[in-house]
């Protein structure tokens, strides 16, 4: 049996689910998935019966006698951190994993009028669509910072906003899927990172694994 | 000077601002505050020329040669865990600590419905008010089973969630604040952790500190 299991809702929608998934990923560790419907009643009803929420995602760690289940997209990259320190999931400078967990507590609980307006729906291209909502132009620019920010201070060992991939580049994964729907006008640094996200390998796996659900 | 300068809104009304102020005080480091009247103009004026998100709270760090600047309620708390471990911040055990990072990233992005309709208003006492709006039930009814459970199942050595003190404590102390305000029916274990909240030095020192504002 493999040491996880991680469920996850539909990958075409489930914005919340891709970021846990693509740092269990990064930790080399065995699991199996179960991918939920979220949206209908069918797998509303399967999520209920296998957490405490009844959301997706939740990771259910199988290496212990009793399975320990661990919910919400950020406490499960916290947990994987914790169990896998040599994938260096979080940056090993203190200064720059402050500031990955500052931006990533910040996309946890933020930007709701972006991901309200710009649903995420992977494959779809709908270019300008939502960008003049209220609150969405703010929000890009503030996460255009961000990623300007993080890969002029911190990038310079590797493409990735601290320079190698880490939770904080999962935590705006999701983003990077809305970018590419959308087509919001970004800086040219902010611009070259979403490249390296949509080329990324643990991305594109997800994208293989979404069009394998249709 | 102080190790610590904390950032945060006024405390009538910043339930974010609440949660990383009492894990700061329970570290036991020297710190001072700034107190923005964050919902005015000039408040947020301030607080966009101190930190990079122009919200609160904000944690500065000026222990090192250049100062630290950690945002985000929930990343305040994670650093300062890592920054103080003798503190026990987080439970000690892993499957408590896991269940602990859970239920306040739970805490951290979801129970909008609540949050909106239930306003933090420290001193207020509006019993009823907001209760029948949409999702508002379904929100407290799953706090108080996460106050249940997180009690019966590891609450033996303290009163708190965890036993003892930890920064799940924190990030449902503003929780705790509306449910005196509105008074929704809890159950009984859920009601003893509410009082025992009400009485925790570090809940009633922001209660102190929020009167000598007005």
């Amino acid at each position: 049996m493999p040491d996880f299991t991680i469920v996850v809702g539909s990958r075409h929608w489930s914005s919340w689910s891709m970021r846990p998934w693509l740092v269990l990923r990064r930790t080399g560790a065995s699991y199996d998935e179960v991918v939920l419907q979220h949206r209908t009643p069918a797998g509303k009803a399967e999520a209920v019966a296998l957490g405490p929420t009844g959301q997706v995602p939740l990771l259910i760690d199988r290496r212990t006698q009793v399975p320990i289940k661990v919910w919400d997209s950020l406490a499960i990259c916290e947990y994987l951190a914790e169990c896998y320190p040599d994938a260096k999931l979080w940056p090993v400078d203190p200064v720059a994993r402050a500031t990955a967990r500052s931006i990533s507590a910040e996309m946890h609980a933020g930007f709701r009028p972006m991901r309200m307006a710009l649903d995420m729906d992977l494959f779809a291209l709908k270019p300008g669509v939502g960008l003049d909502e209220p609150g969405v132009a703010a929000d890009i620019a503030r996460i255009d910072s961000i990623f300007r920010d993080c890969r002029t201070a911190y990038g310079t060992d590797g493409p990735y906003l601290f320079g190698q991939f880490t939770i904080a580049d999962a935590m705006f994964a999701p983003v990077i899927s809305r970018f590419r729907t959308y087509e919001p006008a970004l800086s040219d640094l902010a611009g070259e990172y979403v490249a390296t996200m949509l080329g990324d390998a643990g991305f594109t796996a997800w994208e293989d694994a979404a069009r394998r659900e249709l």
